[in-house]
């Protein structure tokens, strides 16, 4: 049988982004259906498949959806375990990287929405927060290639999507990430060299005029 | 070598039960440490262990830490994995059943917690919400046994020690779980039939004291 797999996104999506780095790194073939999340106007397929949240991405595999990001990755990792391990085989190993990713997942993700959505005072605040966390991101990293070590792996996968929030945070804030976190930006290079991820995150100028959208609608523009 | 094992805990944290329960399932030995969290008197050992987040529950293994208790739980499983299984070997199985852990983990902690840390108009909105989430549980549970399906598994131990807050809730908010989720309080009697759970669980009335203790802190009472 063939694998029948959709996936139910948004173009720009922290969390979608992770499904498709991983659907490219495991080299398999999907549908690509884009939600209208900008008028609210979710699809019936959605609503139907995630009835609990109704929020993308969802993968529907062979009829049957998964919902939640990390999960999906966890998932596809699992099925398609013949290429391009994403988890460490190692359950020590394996712990350390999901308790990353769930920091990605909660405090990286909370600092970096903290920036594009304040201004002021608040701004500032944020991003003295927001380095402060990525300087935490750069202790784990330590002087490996990548947080999986030698290989790409799941925390890399975790974090990527965040580097395309870089230049709207740069931008909005008035500074440079790399002036205080070369590690990081050294880190999201040596990703961008990779196919799968290069060919799958959005053009960082196209992230920022779809925030500024979002910060006109907040009323911060 | 025999194995160390030392847990950094609360004695009745939700996080820290459930590594509890699941250090009982698979019939672990370990050195219990409780933290002194009333008094704000973090010890040098857990800062040590857990810089990040300098929280409980932290799994000391052989000097090595495992944090985050959903993390802390697939170690022990993974690493003990000669008894008492706790998630699904099916990676579809599992998928859910990470699903609905992520479900408690947000959702029912957020609306649970919010029943006893308000009151007036605030706690009647939390009470319907509360009721409401719980009935899309009773949604998954079905008429399986346990969420795990015949078994006890990975969601019936992530939500098990809410049932501790239930005598709180139903006294604070005044109504009973029972008269609107009935399968939810007769799944929560049948784990509790479980030397495993009922050995593990603090007394219902004694965290209605603990609650009652914060509640003056936030200056409900």
């Amino acid at each position: 049988m063939t694998d029948e797999v959709i996936l139910l996104d948004f173009w720009s999506s922290m969390f979608g982004l992770r499904v498709r780095i991983a659907l490219a790194e495991k080299d398999i073939k999907y549908e690509y259906k884009e939600e209208d999340l900008m008028n609210d106007n979710k699809s019936p397929l959605l609503l139907e498949m995630n009835p609990i949240h109704k929020k993308i991405p969802v993968l529907i595999h062979n009829g049957k959806p998964v919902c939640e990001s990390l999960v999906i990755v966890q998932y596809i990792d699992e099925v398609w375990n013949d290429k391009s391990q994403l988890l460490p085989s190692d359950p020590y190993q394996r712990a350390q990287a999901r308790f990353w990713a769930d920091f990605v997942d909660t405090k990286v993700y909370q600092v970096s929405r903290k920036v594009w959505t304040t201004k002021g005072e608040e701004l500032e605040a944020a991003k003295k927060e927001f380095l402060e966390t990525y300087k935490m991101s750069e202790g784990e990293l330590g002087d490996k290639p990548y947080f999986g070590g030698e290989r790409f792996g799941y925390v890399d996968l975790t974090l990527i999507p965040f580097y395309t929030w870089f230049y709207s945070i740069e931008t909005l804030g008035g500074f440079k990430v790399e002036a205080q976190c070369s590690k990081i930006v050294a880190w999201a290079k040596r990703c961008m060299q990779k196919e799968t991820i290069a060919k799958t995150l959005p053009d960082q100028k196209k992230v920022y005029e779809l925030l500024g959208q979002f910060r006109r609608r907040l009323g911060l523009e």
